[in-house]
């Protein structure tokens, strides 16, 4: 079964839509829905890059702001190809190992016009869906009280990935393993980012506290599809 | 409470004993009980060491053979920071995150003389209980037919590497969360692990499956220890 296959172009569904505005997503993010996404080549990694592997652990770092540039192509290549790149092509291997080799962590990139899964056999991004959604799966906390409330259209970040395990994709198991191996499995591939980033000058953290419900929507995720973590992604502010 | 203290030099109790000739540990690992074992010092990490990232993970892969050769102390003491070191020692952060700050991995390190759990605050590792349990943790698979059983007293690697995520640290969540953070937060640390490896020429792999319920009564760990994956670790053979 090919890993990303079932996310490619997924059409918006009237029910969807529904869904979505229930949940609060903002018109402006689905005025966008019914846009050609295309497909997004990768440039080929750059496989000298970065500081030293010790320095790199010595100064990564969970970040709290983002500038608003957009990331360079290369940027993008780089950091998906560290996350989950083919490293080992003659084995379907990548840089990220997973449990019995299921490749069972799906990263989904919400970037301004839309939101995209990437095909690490052809290291490309595909289309899933159009729509700026990146402020809408963020958690809003009440505010405390005196204090100004956040403006929820806000963008954290140029790019938001959210790490997916789909626990069909292990060929044996309890329901139970088969969550515990993917957020392993998702924590594997949440260090390449987070050291890529710190490795090149980009910032980033991982977090847990994502909306998981809206993003549910948002992708429509089936029942084994499980969301662990978001990376806001960008440079430094 | 501290990360580590509830494990540094607990004795060996009669009861544990008599559970651990029940499991089939080899008496040449239990006649070691008994034994002093000292804090093995680490040596500071050398931060500039290590290929350049991109390199890493372009290089890592799972390895299946290892050296019997042990360890150098320098190669020790840098495989130890880099998988959780204290790189903020001002905030007690390290170079893995980990949900809600609450450093709830322990690395356990099982060599020839014993089992030693790190202390990330110190860079030590300080010791739990004397012997060599490196073979009994490891899975045995009934041999296929015709095939030459394993042999259960031969060591993989020169140390064998257990993650444990123990639950009580977090704050707050239900056990359900508890579990799912402490498997994130293993897999983070897992890979800190084996890209220092892939920069630095060691071997190793992650495994999640290991003989869980021995290694529970070896470190003799409480309801809320989670025995998440192993990690052999030494040089290439």
């Amino acid at each position: 079964m090919g890993g990303t296959a079932a996310h490619e172009g997924i059409p918006m569904k009237r029910s969807m839509l529904s869904l979505l505005v229930v949940l609060g997503v903002s018109s402006t993010s689905t005025a966008a829905v019914g846009q050609e996404l295309g497909v997004v080549r990768l440039n080929p990694p750059d496989t000298a890059r970065g500081h030293p592997f010790m320095t790199a652990v010595a100064i990564r770092a969970s970040a709290t702001a983002w500038s608003d540039r957009n990331l360079s192509l290369q940027d993008l290549s780089d950091l998906l190809w560290a996350a989950n790149g083919l490293n080992r092509p003659d084995e379907n291997k990548t840089t990220a190992s997973s449990a019995m080799n299921a490749h069972d962590v799906d990263i989904y990139v919400f970037r301004q016009e839309g939101v995209f899964v990437y095909d690490y056999r052809n290291h490309e991004l595909d289309p899933v869906r159009s729509g700026d959604f990146r402020s809408a799966i963020l958690m809003r906390r009440p505010p405390r009280p005196g204090a100004t409330p956040e403006d929820p259209s806000r963008i954290e970040a140029p790019i938001q990935i959210v790490l997916v395990s789909d626990a069909s994709r292990f060929r044996s198991g309890t329901d139970e393993l088969k969550y515990e191996w993917g957020a392993i499995d998702t924590g594997i591939m949440s260090q390449n980012i987070s050291l890529f980033c710190a490795a090149t000058g980009l910032k980033t953290r991982p977090r847990a506290s994502v909306d998981k419900d809206k993003i549910k929507a948002i992708l429509e995720l089936n029942e084994t599809q499980h969301v662990f973590l978001n990376h806001p992604v960008g440079y430094a502010r």
